[in-house]
C-alpha cells in the first residue's frame, strides 16, 4: 500500500521523502522522484509525516522510542497515521503528539493496492481541523473521496473498522449463500452473476462473490490473519463501548476456524471454503 | 405486487384476466384493460396462469381443492408461481401439475411494488424448458432481467431465498455497524453516505442504511413477519440439504426478537432499532 | 426404549399386550409374560395404550389410518404417547382423541435404554387429570420420578424439549471447553475429573465429558440425527411462540455441521470431534 | 473472598500476615489471629505470599512497582496468585519471578464467598513442583479439592476460565429454556425442580435455575461486569491459541447486552431477564 500511495503523492506534484525498514522498497521510489531517508528520524524532518504499517505493534515501534516519530517530529509538524489500528492506540497517539505540540491525524484508507497506485483510495480522516486542513491537498492526491469525521482521532478508525466489519460480513454471508445454492443444485456462477447485476451491484459483492465461486484463495488480496485482526479490533472497540455485535462475533469465529484449519497464508475469502466444507461439499473451483 | 405486475403485462400488450379474493383489487384493473374473472377456476381457462400470494398456505388454498388451479387448468396449460414459497412446495406442485399434463414454472421475483409497477422486476425462473420458453414474452414485460436456473422448479426458489437471506444479513450487519458508530460518536448519516458512495454503492445498502439511520420503520416496505418467514424458509431448505448457515440462524433470532418485542407491524429494517436498544442507545431518528 | 419400558411394566405386575412392526422385537417379550398382538388395532383393544416411536411421521403412521390407534381405540380408553414429538402434533392428537371420546396423555420420558430396562426413567406427563390419574400406576412402574405438568398435552413435550436442549447445550459447551483446554496444554481427563467432582457433579456432565475426552462416538447412545431432530423441534416450538433461543440455534448448526461432515451414524457427542477439528486438533482418544 | 480464605488458613493453624488497601478489612482479621502488615512490601517478608484481587490491572499494581511483590519478595519465597487473571499475565509473572529466583504458583479457586469462609473451595494450581509442594498444606486448609495441573502457571488459569465459561453457558441456556417454558405455559419452578432432581442434579443448575425462576438478580453473588470480564478472558486466551468458541462468543454478547441495558450492578444471572425480555415476557418473579 505504502508504495502505491507514495506514487500517487509524487504524481500529484508533492515533494516526498520515504523510509522503509527494507531499504529496497524505499529505493524503488527514487526513480519516481522520491528522496530516500536513512532512518525514521531523518524522514521526520518534514512538515507532514505519513506512517503506513501492519498493526498496533508495528506502529508503536515506529512512533515510540528514542529515534521514533514522537521524538523526531518538529513542533507544529503533523503525523498522519494511515494504518488500520485500534481506536485505543489512535487516541493515545493523539494525546502523545498533542503534549509535544505536534499534530496528529488518523486517516485510514479503503481500497486495495491497485487503488492506492491509481490514486483512487477513499480516505477517512479525524483530527483537529487545522491539521486536517493542511493535509487535504495530500489526501486529494491519494483519492477523490474524503470523509472528515471529527476531531477525535479514533473516530476515523471507528469508521474504518465498521467498514471492514461490513466487508467481512459480506464474505461470510456469500460463503453461506453459495454453499446453500451449490448443495441445492443451483449454478453458483449464474447465481452471483444475477445478484451482482441486480440488488448487489457493488464492487465488494462482485470481487468476493467471484473469489468464492472459483475457490481461488491462494492469491492473497487481503490475508486471513489481517482480516481476523481487524474483526478483533472491531469487537474490542465495540466491547469497550458496550455494543454487542453478534454477527461480528460469529464472523470472528469463522475466521479463527479458517486459521486453525491451516489457511493462514490465504486470502480471507477462504471463508467460502470453510462454509463449503461444513456443508459437506468439495471445495469450489 | 400482483397489481403492479398486471399493469406491466397489460402495458406490454398482453391479454389478461385477473382474479382476486378481494373483488375491488381485481376491478381496479378493469380500466387498464384486464378482464375480471369471478373465480379461480374461471381465471384458469387460459393458456398461462400466474399466481402471486403471501405464503405456502395461501398458495395451497388457491391451487388445491375442487375449484383450484390444479383442477381447473387445461392440459398443456402452464401455472407460473411468482410467490416466495418453500422449495418443498415448489417441487410438490411441479409433480402435481406434471401428473395432470399441465406445466409448472416457479418464477419468484426480486423488486419492490414500485418496480413491479414500472416493469423493472428481476425474475428467476425454473421449470421444463418448453414451458419456460412460452413464458418468456411475459417475463420480458415484467422486467429486463431474467435468470433461468434449471428444470427443477425449486431451483428458482433457492435463488430467491438465497437473495433474501443476503438482504436480511445486510440489515443486521448495518444495524450493528450503525449502533457501533453511534455509540462511538460517529455521525451515522455521514458514515452511510461515505460507505454507499464507495464500497457499498448498491441499492440495498442505500435503502436500508437510510431507514436504519433515520429509525423509520413505520412505513412498511417489507413487513417484519414476512422477512422472518423468508429466513425461516431459508433455514428449512438449507437444513433439508444439511447446509449449516450460522449467520442465517442469527438473523432469524434477531427478527424473532423484534417480533417478540412488539414490532409485528413494522418494516423488517426495525432490526436497526433492536441493535440500538441492545447497545443501550435511544432509537435513532 | 420400548422393550425396556415393557419389561418394567411386566415386572410391576401389569398385564401387557405388545405390538411391533418387526415381529421379533415383540416376540422377545413373550417370555417375560407379554401377550403379542398381530396388529396395531388388536393392540388397541386395551384400556390404556402406549406408543413409543422415533418421530412425528412414525407416530402419525401408527395413529392415523383405518387400522390406526384413533380408529381402533375404544371410547374412554387412553392413548399415552411416550415419544419425543413436536408440540404441534401432541396438541393435535389431544384434540383428535377428545373428539372420539378417547383420552390422550403425552408422556415423554428422560433416560437412556438402561434406565428404561431398570425402571428408572423420569416421566413428564400432561393431559386431563382423570386420564393422567389412571396412568399413574403404570408410570410408577417405569420410574420413581413423575412430573405432571398440566392438562394441555404439549406442555409435557415442551418440558422434554427444554430438557433435551439443555443436554445438547452441555455437549457443545463441553466440546468447546475441552478443545480450549487441550490446545492450551491442559490434560482433558484431569480437567473433567475435577469439574465433575465439584461444580458439575451431574450425570450428564460425567457421561458426555467422558465420551468427548475419549473421542468415543461410535457406540451410539443417542444418534446424531435424533439429536438434531430434537433441537429442530425446540426451535420450531420456540419460534411458534416467538421465543428467540440463540444458543439453541447455534447448537443446531453445529449438529448440522456434524451431519454434513459425515457423522450420521455416530453418537451426538461427536460435537466434541467437530470442535476439536475446528480448533485444528487431531480427534481425541 | 480474601477474608474467607484468610480465616480458613488461620483455622488450619497457619501463621498469617495480611494486607489490604482498605485497612479496615485487614484489621477485621486481627481478632482471628492474623498479624496486619502496613504495606505490600511488609507483607512480603514471608515464605509464601498470597494475592487475591479483582483483575489483571489490580494484580499488576500490587506486583510491579518499587514496593510491589516482585521487588519485595525474598529469594526462594513463593508468590501464589489466587485471582482470576489472564493466561498471558500468569505466564509473564511466572517468568518475572523466575528471573529473580522467586517461586510463582498460579492457583485460582472455584467457590463462592461462603465456601471460602468454610474452607470448602476447590483449588487449581500450576507451577514448578517444588513450589506447589510447599503450598499444599495451605491449599488443604482452603478446601478439600486440589487439582495440580502442570508446571506452566497459565494452565491453572486455563482450567479456571474453562470452568467459568461452562457456568456462564449454564446461565444462558437456563435463561433460554426458562423463557421458552414460561411462554409455552409451563410452570418454570416445576420445570427446574424436576430437572435439578434428575439429569441436572448439580449445584450450579440449582443455584442459577432458582435465581432465574425468581428473577432475583439484585443480590449479587457474582457481578455482571466480572462475569463479562471472565468470558472475555476465555475468548482472548482461546483466540491466542486459535480455538473458536462460538458459544462463548454468544454468551459474551448476551452479557454485554445486559450491561448495555443497564444491569451493571446486578448478578450475572440477569441473563435470565434479558432472555425473558427478548421473548416479550415480563421479568420473572
Amino acid at each position: 500500500m505504502g508504495t502505491g500511495i507514495a506514487r500517487s503523492l509524487l504524481r500529484g506534484g508533492h515533494h516526498l521523502t520515504v523510509y522503509n525498514r527494507t531499504a529496497q522498497k524505499a529505493e524503488a521510489l527514487r526513480s519516481s522522484g522520491a528522496r530516500v531517508a536513512a532512518s525514521v528520524s531523518e524522514a521526520c524532518r518534514q512538515d507532514i509525516v505519513f506512517t503506513m504499517v501492519a498493526d498496533d505493534a508495528a506502529l508503536q515501534s515506529v512512533v515510540c522510542g528514542e529515534q521514533g516519530v514522537l521524538a523526531s517530529l518538529g513542533k507544529g509538524s503533523i503525523h498522519v497515521s494511515l494504518s488500520t489500528i485500534s481506536v485505543a492506540l489512535a487516541d493515545r497517539l493523539g494525546e502523545d503528539h498533542e503534549q509535544r505540540g505536534q499534530g496528529f491525524v488518523s486517516a485510514p484508507v479503503f481500497g486495495r493496492p491497485e487503488a492506492a497506485e491509481a490514486g483512487r483510495l477513499a480516505v477517512v480522516a479525524a483530527g483537529r481541523e487545522e491539521y486536517v486542513s493542511r493535509c487535504k491537498p495530500l489526501f486529494s492526491a491519494m483519492g477523490p473521496k474524503l470523509l472528515v469525521v471529527g476531531a477525535q482521532p479514533s473516530l476515523a478508525n471507528t469508521v474504518k473498522l465498521a467498514g471492514n466489519f461490513l466487508i467481512a460480513n459480506v464474505l461470510e454471508s456469500l460463503a453461506e449463500a453459495i454453499a446453500f445454492a451449490r448443495k441445492s443444485g443451483v449454478d453458483a456462477r449464474a447465481l452471483m452473476d444475477f445478484l451482482t447485476t441486480t440488488l448487489f451491484d457493488a464492487p465488494v459483492y462482485k470481487i468476493y462473490g467471484n473469489l468464492i465461486v472459483e475457490g481461488k484463495h491462494n492469491q492473497v488480496g487481503f490475508a486471513l490473519p489481517l482480516g481476523l485482526k481487524d474483526v478483533r479490533l472491531v469487537l474490542e472497540a465495540a466491547g469497550a463501548k458496550n455494543v454487542p455485535m453478534p454477527v461480528a462475533s460469529l464472523v470472528h469465529d469463522r475466521l479463527l476456524t479458517a486459521l486453525a484449519r491451516g489457511h493462514a497464508n490465504q486470502d480471507w475469502s477462504v471463508l467460502g471454503r470453510i462454509a463449503a466444507e461444513d456443508a459437506g461439499l468439495q471445495p469450489a473451483g
